[in-house]
Parts: C-alpha cells; structure tokens; sequence
C-alpha cells in the first residue's frame, strides 16, 4: 500500500486496520461501535495498559513495523499471563503523524495480531489519533479460569523460586545493536521480537504458584517487586541460571559480563513464580534461587549467592523501585 | 505539590497518581501488580478505548489539568453506558513532559477520579512514561447486568429517536472560548467538563432501546453511523431539539444558527437511541425524530425534517463518515 497516513485519512486508516483482525472466540463485538464486548467467563477480567513511545520504547531504525507491534503486544500479553489469566483481547490506542507511511500503521497491526494469535487473544478495538510522535498504546484483558490472580504479594519463606522463558537475551541484542552490529542474529531477533511463555501463566497458576511476574524491567528488578511485596528475601543462585555459551561470547567481545544481562536485562518476558518448596515443576521451569526471611529493612531484598548484585551500577537503582 | 514530573521521577509519580484512588467495589485488585483485576459479574465486559493528544483534543490555556481529567474519563465511560452497560473501572495511560509540573497530572487524576465515581466506576491501573507531547490514553470496562448490548445496528423503520443529556452546549463553549471570551460561563464550563448522563444508558437498554450511541462528534454524524449500520434512513425534526434562548443569543452575537451546533456540535456525550414506537420514555428523553426505510443508495441518510443539513459546509463531511 502506497501513501501517508494523512492522504488515507483516519477513517481509511481505521478501515485498513480492522481489515487485518481476525474473528477469536473470546471478542463478541469487535470494533465499529461505541465499545466492544468481549467474554469473560470467570466472571472477573484481568486488564493491564501499557504506553510505548518512539525514541523511548522502540526505534523505526533498529525495528520493523511488524516488530514494534508484536512486541507492544507481548509485553501486555505477558503482563496478563503472569496474573495466572489466559490473554482474551486487546485493545489498541495509536497516535501516527500524518506524514507516516500508511505500510507502518499496517504492518504495527499485523504485528499485534500475529502474537495474539501466538498468545490466543484477539483485537477487539481502538482508536486512531493524528500527533507528532508515534505512541502506541495497548490495554490487554484476560480470563482467569475460575482460579485466584497470582499477584506479587504471596511468596513466603522456604518458597522456590523458577523462571520459564529467556534471561538476558534482549539486553544482549540491545547491547549489539547500539554497537553498530546486526548479529548474532539470535539475540538481535530476540530484542526485536520477544517470545513470552504465556502458556506458563496460567500453568503456573494451576501448579500452585504463590507469587508471579514477568521480566519486563529486569530479573532482579523485577523480583525486587516480589520481594516489597510480599515481605520476604530473594536469593538468586547464579549458578542455575542459563548463560548461553554464545551469550559468554559476545560479553567477552564488548567487554561485558553476561551475568549482568541475565540479571538485569529486560524486555524478554519471562515469567519468575515463587512456589511452595515441594512443588513439582515442568521441564521447561528452571529452580534459580529460594525465599528467605526478610532481613529487617536491610536493602536489597533480592539478593544474588547472598550477597547484593553490585555491578554497572550497583543495585540501588533497583532498590529505590521497589 | 511543588516540582516537575522529572524532578520526581517516574516511580514518585505513580505513587502520587495512586494515592489519589479511592476503593471501588468492582476493583477486585487495582494498580501495582502486573495487571488490575475488575468484576464483571454479566461473564462478558465492555471494553472502549480513546487517546486524547494536547493541542488535538485540549488546550491548557482553556482548561485545567482536572476538566481534561474530567473529560477524558467522561468521554470513555459515555462510549459504556451508550452501550447500555453500567461502567465498572478505567485503566490510563498517560505520556508526560518531564518539565511538567507534578500538579498537572496529579489534578488531572483528581479529575478522572472525580468523573469515575460520578459515573461509578473505578480507576484500575495504569502506566506513566516521560516524553514529549502531553497524551492520555483511556480505557473504560463495564458491566451489560445481562442484557444484550445495544450497538449501531438494531435501528428498525418506524422506530422513534430521541436523545437525552445536552446537544451544542460544548460547541457554543469552544465558540465562545476561540472569539477569546470566557463566558457565558454555562456554555464555557460544558465544553471544559461535559456531563454524560451515564445512567441514561443502561436504563435504555432495560427500555428496548433498538440502537444507540453517544454524541461524540456531533448529532447527524453520530446518528449516521447508526443509520449506515441499521441500513435505515433517520429523520431529525427541527422544531423537537431544544435551543435554550441563551444559546440563541449567543449565536445571534457570533453569526451562527445555534442549531448548527446542536445538530452538529460534538462533545456534549448526550445519549441518542432509537426505540420501538410505543416506548413510553422518561421524562428526560425527548423524542427528535423518526427513523425510516432507507433512500436506496441515496445520500445523506440523516436528514433534517426530510431533507440534508447543508449549512456551514454541508452534508458531505459527515456522509463521508458512514
């Protein structure tokens, strides 16, 4: 498709866009009315919002229109997963320039259709705005199939700790891509288009989990969350945690200790759960560390082998987020 | 509260947002976890959504940070109740300045809240990020009771239409307000802080209400999406709107009919339905017209006592938005 947002017009737009959802059984009335209707069986929703900018969130130079879309959508997706809900629809807020090629508007959408397919979801609505800067804003709902929201709070002394999914490998492909370099390809892929394990959520949910996240703000960080929350200690064991060799490789050549993107990189989505200590996890669930009595108001909560995570940095950036 | 939004930071702000959120019954769990959890005791959820752009949709010069709140969340949770559904929550996302002052966001939130509990609803969650061009990002979820959603597309010839809530008052206010006056202050404040008649919604659909929607852009556009959707023709009789003799007056003083506003002013989020013909409607429904078999292919579908409304730029604009 040929043209700018501005010579299509916003009803055009609109038009094209919806032309690329398709029908899921959750969304009863999709888009062209006031709102939309979509099924929660469980007689509960569970909806999260997130905001993601140009410059800020996500660079056209570094990532496709497709890319950028399919990761708005996971990163909502994920948040939903790791209440423990199934993803059942989200809605999309977009504000184009007009001058914008129309294929960018287009090609966000078949991103965010693409993974909520993957995630099981459908686009039940939105709204199309003309403004300066490309903000793409998604609300993501879910169902949680008769069983409690796993929050942040429920980690208790003695609980293992577990992650599914990837650690680490978006900060990698970040780091590689502000270098000026386009590979290896696994973790540049990785940064473009994260893969969460929304499957997992629920999974974990059913498995008895008793406090759950996803890793958007980094490991650390966001167990950090956990740890506030739930008003206990979190010790990651390093050495269960997964460095790929390929990952050491690329640390070794800019001089960066891959630890430190597994620890503390974001943007992958996995999901980290707190369970009971005799719970018996699926293969794709990796034990990485244990709950332990909080240690008065000594900080940080989370800490790695016992010891806080000092690093680039030190660990008070995470600390004051909690 | 002195200071910028960057000089608090991201995290200080959230916290100041969330301190302005009162408990509300259907907010199972609001924000800070990783999504919000909201009732929805009918097993489906309405769901709509709105970005609103500074300098686009408002103006700081013409309205405080808590009429922007106001109506933000007003234009939302009318997209619900024009439903027919009760509105339950909103979760927002909003981009701001970091040389912002913190009291703009705090009292825009002060104003969503105020909107929310006016309509009964509350705030679930949210994301805030820093950037360039002050956005608010709305999503409002509600409640059918369970009732079948009242859409676009049941309007049926020989249905009667009526309207209930205020028609041009926000665009004799924005008139006033681009002339640089600051009164009559009826009309100012109207398009500042519009007043939805939430209720008039459900109680609607509980009437029979065959189609309805709120007056968002303005009365002949919006009944054109219901026109265009029910395949019907709509009449408006003129003599049946309501053109309040201060109205009058002002548009005698500026040069405009005043029923230009009232038929195609937007904003005031008055709720038009059309219903069977023996409806007997509450005292504040006022019956404006009729719908009819549709004129073939014949534009337009809305008509004002039979025939186009061509003044100030005709017809065709709206035709266009079918």
């Amino acid at each position: 498709m040929k043209g700018s947002v501005g010579e299509l017009g916003e009803f055009g737009l609109i038009r094209e866009l919806t032309a690329r959802i398709s029908d899921t059984p959750a969304v009863r009335l999709g888009p062209g009315d006031d709102a939309a209707v979509i099924a929660t069986p469980d007689r509960r929703v569970v909806a999260s919002t997130d905001i993601l900018l140009e410059g800020r969130h996500f660079r056209r130079d570094w990532s496709t229109a497709y890319d950028v879309g399919r990761k708005a959508a996971a990163q909502n997706l994920a948040d939903i997963a790791a209440m423990g809900a199934v993803p059942t629809a989200i809605l999309l807020g977009l504000v184009v320039p007009a001058e914008l090629p129309v294929t960018w508007p287009t090609e966000l959408m078949d991103g965010i259709h693409d993974e909520c397919q993957v995630a099981g979801a459908g686009v039940a609505g939105g709204d199309v705005v003309r403004g300066d800067a490309i903000t793409v804003s998604i609300t993501a709902l879910g169902d949680l199939r008769d069983r409690e929201p796993v929050t942040r709070s429920g980690a208790r002394p003695g609980d293992l700790l577990a992650v599914t999914g990837w650690l680490g490998w978006s900060a990698a492909g970040f780091t590689v891509l502000s270098r000026g370099f386009r590979s290896p390809r696994a973790f540049v892929e990785a940064h473009r288009r994260p893969e969460p394990p929304y499957h997992a959520g629920p999974a974990a949910a059913a498995l008895g989990a008793t406090a759950m996240t996803d890793v958007s703000d980094g490991l650390i960080a966001d167990l950090g969350h956990i740890a506030h929350s739930s008003g206990v200690r979190i010790d990651i064991h390093a050495e269960s945690l997964d460095v790929p060799a390929q990952m050491s490789d690329i640390g070794h050549a800019v001089g960066v200790d891959p630890l430190q993107w597994v620890l503390t990189g974001g943007e992958d989505h996995a999901i980290v759960a707190t369970f009971p200590a005799d719970t018996k996890l699926p293969a794709r669930w990796r034990v990485i560390g244990q709950v332990l009595p909080a240690r008065g108001s000594v900080r940080p909560q989370v800490t790695v082998d016992g010891a806080p995570w000092e690093r680039d940095g030190g660990w008070d950036h995470f600390g004051s987020g909690g």
